[in-house]
């Protein structure tokens, strides 16, 4: 197959384990990815070792190093037999803070079979940052991360990281010292959000930021997950998640009138999360108050996936993909298998048409709808690999599941709902009408008109449409198509999109040769 | 990764055109696959040509040829740009039997320019037997291939194709020749059923076979959608359905009592077949009435998959996929790039589980439901494609959308339903309870508890276990296994699935070490 775009030419497969010993939940995640090429997530371990419980001034607590020792043995045994390239072991907060270090590395090693880096809290911000910035597209403003032992903020300015702060706040650490009981008193809480408003303080260049900030961490996930049901969400997306302040306040309070035991009954709350999101909650909502932040967009991606594209995108320094919304597009195309000098043909068309009946005024140029445009035509075959019969539906599953980093939620559902709308039935918003809203619904039966004629005009996948021109006047809309070899079929295949347009334009479709 | 079976080693990835010219619709289908590995349809055009439209004792009328040369025009061009490894171009019954052969074959071949095979009835018989017999089960029967020049029956033994009659009972030149107005009269209908009656009645081995009968082709395919969409029947699935012959002759009612041009208001019928189906509705209920089958079971494979599975198959004569069952799930398996180690671990860990339960008594072993229990394992991570996150769910709808191929719809939906059932939430037949029916849901519930420990005793990837055996007595399920180095992970992991031993077989699990 000819492309005129050279496609990347990405080396063999590979596999890389990220084992992540956290203060709360040990994480073991294998990616599958080409250098240069597509990645994703395909294995996941996750024990709720609670490294960090029962910690005193002599250190971890002997039963914690057990089940920590447990859990590194299946993991060193997962890693012996998983065909992995490498194994990247890290551990953070808890081990690094620890008096009996020797014993917590024994633990955390297997023995020595394992070998784990203890990051300091830079380190640990850092890798959490990357994997921030290669999954949204902050620019400037703050991550939020909390974990079991800590909170780390970071100043982000033009996608680099530029100070960081680590405070000893972490969920689990503040339920011990705070919450230990099955009751939070009000008295308990309040003296936690003091605390916690106390330690901020101390940091002088943190108060009243504002701006954006990315929250990433289980304890975050979870509260996005809580406040999702709550509100009953229309998607099942975390990563892109707008979570309010006013929210968690509202989260804190059901919380807290249960007694820890029957937290979990509360919808999107796992039971080995159940005591220490109290105490996660309430230190989110207080730093959110300090820094003058009303909402907390959610980053599904971290520390993990940092310590993975450093590995991904080396020797790229600092290791950051060049156009995170871009790439994620590019990234879904080659994991469903996508044709690309097709898809890119078609993407081409669907553009030319977008640009032509902007210039006849026939709708405004949105750069952002451009984008989303492009991003719709270059996965518009994605359900291919289900089944042919219905793929458009299948593509509509497949992208709104799998998700675009860097998209935000409403464009995600715009994608989607494009890439079912080009071809079939004509475009309709459902059931995302409530994620797209009223003016959303409006633009996708523009877009999909081009999308349609795009496709209709590649239908002999020749690249014979050279170029394309439009011209609007007496109730008409008139493609003019200059195409190498016999247009016909493609003129009669676009022609058959006249419902599509009179739906979104009113206008009647007639199209001509050059 | 290591494996204990040898996996295929299939060759590098082509692609190949099949150009199935029909009398009624022109397709081009193309299928990416790997000598030795999977396959699937990846693209298609189909135009309705009508080439038969309008043939008299001249052969086919200029009109119908004009047609053809644009659309072969259009095919030429997309394989000249579309990377194929080759083009099987082929014509039947209209071209094969035109007086004007040569003005025939310069308009379907482009001048020239591709090369295309007029099928005798026999190879036009051979190649959607060889369709059917790698899709289905079937060892002996009938197929019923009813296109839009002729009618086919060839019978079946033991997978090998005996004998083949064709008749030109196709269901473009019946309704030219008894149906050809807006309205289809009692007469007309009656003359036709009598026409095709006589027809066959002159072969003489086709009286009264009754037994197991496949359909394929258009017509037969578009009977079985409108008849799905009269039950409002719950699968988006025609490969595998049971067409009743009392639902035909509903059909046939439903589409005489309405004009030609406003009888594609019927849910499932195309307005591009709006006018011939009727016709070839009355001929396949001939059929079956003089053949004495009451349902005729629908193949969406035919001639041009036929064309495909002789090379794919290659050099194997007769080119017949040992077992269309098995290599279904794993065609699956490879296109949602499973990862087969830990696949078929899993699948001999469940099926041991299964066979204990057996000879302990708590179920009876059914080799059925023991091959679905495998087909599942096999299949139990496909979802992790779409997203770690929820993959059961993603399985669900992945393996549930494609399909598989010899497999009946309960047995498809109860695959589906083990894959989702494999983590997460315990097992529910819901939304295909009507599907599996009630034993079906019960069936579920323990087999998914086969496939819950399988998956906790493989969650180190590690193969550890090398045996198990179970005891059931007091109330009490005890499952003793038999590991390689430390086994107290995996131990635990699968103690959390007493719930689902307690929903299944109201016992209390209980887990060992040998």
């Amino acid at each position: 197959m000819t492309s005129r775009v050279a496609p990347p030419s990405p080396g063999a497969e590979r596999r890389l384990a990220v084992i992540d010993m956290g203060s709360n939940t040990f994480r073991l995640v294998v990616f599958r990815y080409r250098p240069g090429g597509s990645f994703q997530l395909v294995d996941e371990i996750r024990d709720a070792v609670r490294l960090s419980a029962g910690a005193g001034p002599q250190g971890l607590h002997p039963d914690s190093l057990e089940r920590a020792a447990h859990t590194v043995r299946l993991y060193a045994a997962f890693c012996a037999h998983a065909g992995l390239e490498a194994v990247d072991a890290v551990t953070t907060s808890a081990a690094r803070d620890a008096a009996n270090r020797d014993d917590v590395m024994e633990a955390l090693t297997a023995g020595g079979a394992l070998g784990v880096r203890v990051l300091s809290a830079e380190e640990e911000a850092w890798y959490g940052y990357l994997g921030v910035v290669n999954s949204t597209t902050l620019g400037d403003g703050h991550v939020l991360d909390l974990g079991g032992g800590s909170i780390q903020i970071s100043r982000v300015v033009g996608r680099g990281l530029e100070r960081v702060v680590s405070r000893p706040l972490g969920a689990v650490r503040m339920t011990e010292r705070f919450l230990p009981g099955e009751r939070a008193s009000r008295g308990e809480m309040k003296a936690l959000r003091k605390h916690a408003a106390r330690e901020l303080g101390e940091v002088g260049w943190l108060s009243a930021l504002g701006g954006r900030m990315v929250g990433i961490g289980g304890t975050i996930r979870t509260l996005a997950r809580m406040h999702q049901r709550a509100v009953r969400y229309p998607l099942d997306e975390l990563h892109g998640y707008m979570l309010p302040r006013d929210g968690i306040e509202e989260l804190i309070e059901r919380m807290a009138a249960a007694p820890a035991s029957e937290r979990s009954r509360i919808a999107g709350l796992k039971p080995d999360r159940a005591d220490i999101t109290l105490a996660g909650a309430i230190v989110i909502s207080t730093a959110m108050d300090y820094l003058g932040v009303q909402r907390i967009e959610i980053c599904s991606q971290g520390l993990r996936e940092g310590l993975f594209y450093e590995r991904f995108l080396a020797p790229a320094e600092p290791p950051l993909i060049a156009d995170v919304r871009r790439q994620s597009v590019l990234n879904l195309a080659d994991i469903y298998r996508c044709e690309m000098p097709h898809a890119e043909r078609v993407a081409q068309l669907a553009l030319g048409v977008y640009d032509e009946l902007a210039r006849l005024g026939l709708h405004t140029l949105d750069r952002r709808e451009r984008e989303l445009l492009w991003a719709a035509a270059i996965l518009h075959d994605a359900g291919v690999l289900v089944d042919y019969n219905d793929h458009h539906k299948h593509g509509f599953y497949l992208i709104l599941n799998a998700g675009l980093p860097g998209y935000r939620h409403h464009e995600l559902a715009m994608v989607a709902l494009l890439v079912r709308a080009h071809r079939k039935a004509l475009p309709s918003a459902d059931p995302l009408a409530d994620i797209v809203g009223g003016a959303g619904a409006e633009a996708l039966g523009r877009m999909a008109v081009c999308l349609r004629i795009a496709e209709q005009l590649e239908r002999g996948r020749a690249g014979g449409v050279r170029r394309l021109s439009a011209d609007a006047r007496d109730g008409l809309l008139r493609l003019e198509v200059d195409a190498e070899g016999d247009p016909t079929v493609a003129l009669w295949s676009a022609a058959q999109e006249a419902p599509a347009v009179e739906a979104a334009f009113g206008r009647r479709l007639e199209l001509a040769l050059a």
